[in-house]
């Protein structure tokens, strides 16, 4: 008997678990990635689709239900949902000779097939596993740490040397990408969704330039979504907290983007206001992270 | 049939629930206090002593079990644990005449006195419900919100409008005391422990600087403890970040003190470093908080 779907994802975690503990930066975690996808796109043929009620203007929200016992996942974005493993293949020989416009690739399907492939598993670990928050976020550290790995070239570290007179320590951090001497570094914390915790985010990057000197690291965290459901009214809301990332950004630190794979409409406004707050599709990221680093 | 001690537990939490949300500094709101801890303490004669393996040099650790399920609750301090409603009740005296010293109490009896209250709660809910994290947190903060209240003669407020050019909002915060024009507030962020979230502590601390200047807010967190309990090895350790402590201090912001109900030994050698970081014992603030707003 072959083995059911959810057995299928849990070993191609496993071994994406293992694949990239080696190195972030390797192209064979790629494939991984591939392998898993498709084990996921298999695993969700069993589910029916549910429409959400969006809470949010202007956006369309869907959830995966079983049929069985109810249980619904995560709020899947009708818009930016197009589960093609045929795409991400297409990206990733992109990735690979880092040419996105030869294949007819723009930032908004960048956008889409990725945040495909992480909704994906996401929404298998919801139907499959109870109450596990930890996995979906582990996962998506893996993946944005992969995808970012392989456009600088570079591999991350996650705890940085200080010396500052007496002291002598090091300090652990989200992951870090060093370009070589004269470059600028990227502070790259990876969320599914920030809430109130955000205020870390700017915290940090806030010690990176206390200890380090400012503009030696620039912020760019991503994050999946920030969508809440209601799992009982079928309802789904943005929990967004504009006021507040203005008052960081101002008198905490300076993040350089915040990338969003599901952007935030209440959000996206923060680029149009003085001083604006640049929140971005992650797939932008591909095209404009050289003149970042220029 | 009398009710069994754990629904008294529940019954007497809710009557603190409704009674904090009129004012937490009503002197009657310190009598709600004494009725729950007295029916904690009855409810925790039903349950056995068991020892922990300490891993923390010169602390010793219990945990209360329950005898038919084996079930235990957190680590509570051998030497700081003296549950005695009457040492509490002579507190409140003192407390409501502002007069510690005639009623023969020192800093080091007060923070007895309120480690036990306090632990007797978090251990019977740890022991009565399943996975329940909230109620101990929200618990802790109403027992520390009411006992600043109560010492400093002030209701605390969680939010500030924030007027700053073209900018009219308001800022959420954790418990903020106003003590009229011409002195210092007081920022109290209360947590039953920290961890890694603590960097919030010191980013809102920031916040508060940047928005309304530098010396304004006096920064003075409460915790309970540091503890990390082994259930099944029925091992405690103390889990302490004393160099990213010490670079918070220095590069997000200054706090004035942070007050522990027990102090980890780890921390308390940070008052002993320069520059120096005031980590106290909570008894300490009855009495020292008159020269901090002097």
């Amino acid at each position: 008997m072959p083995p059911i779907p959810r057995d299928r994802v849990e070993e191609a975690y496993r071994l994406l678990q293992r694949v990239q503990r080696r190195d972030l930066v390797a192209p064979e975690l790629s494939d991984t990635f591939t392998d898993l996808y498709t084990v996921c796109l298999d695993a969700l043929d069993a589910y029916d689709r549910v429409a959400l009620t969006s809470r949010i203007a202007g956006k369309q929200y869907f959830a995966f239900q079983d049929p069985a016992t109810g249980t619904i996942s995560r709020a899947v974005s009708t818009d930016l949902y197009a589960p093609e493993v045929d795409s991400w293949r297409e990206f990733v020989d992109a990735l690979r000779g880092n040419d996105y416009a030869a294949a007819g690739l723009d930032p908004d399907s960048v956008t889409r097939t990725l945040y495909s492939l992480a909704i994906s598993f996401c929404a298998v670990i919801d139907l499959t596993r109870t109450r596990d928050q930890k996995t979906p976020g582990t996962f998506f550290e893996y993946f944005i740490g992969h995808l970012f790995a392989s456009r600088l070239g570079a591999s991350p570290t996650t705890r940085l040397p200080v010396l500052n007179l007496d002291m002598d320590t090091t300090l652990p951090t989200d992951y870090v990408f060093d370009l070589g001497a004269g470059r600028p570094k990227f502070h790259l914390p990876i969320k599914t969704s920030t809430r109130e915790r955000v205020i870390q985010v700017w915290a940090h990057q806030r010690v990176l330039d206390g200890v380090y000197g400012t503009g030696r690291f620039l912020g760019t965290p991503v994050i999946l979504a920030e969508t809440k459901t209601d799992r009982r009214r079928l309802e789904v809301v943005e929990i967004c907290l504009p006021d507040q990332w203005r008052i960081y950004q101002m008198h905490i630190a300076q993040l350089t983007r915040i990338y969003y794979l599901d952007v935030p409409s209440t959000y996206e406004r923060l680029n149009d206001v003085f001083p604006p707050l640049h929140v971005r599709p992650f797939g932008e990221f591909f095209f404009e992270v050289d003149e970042l680093t220029a």
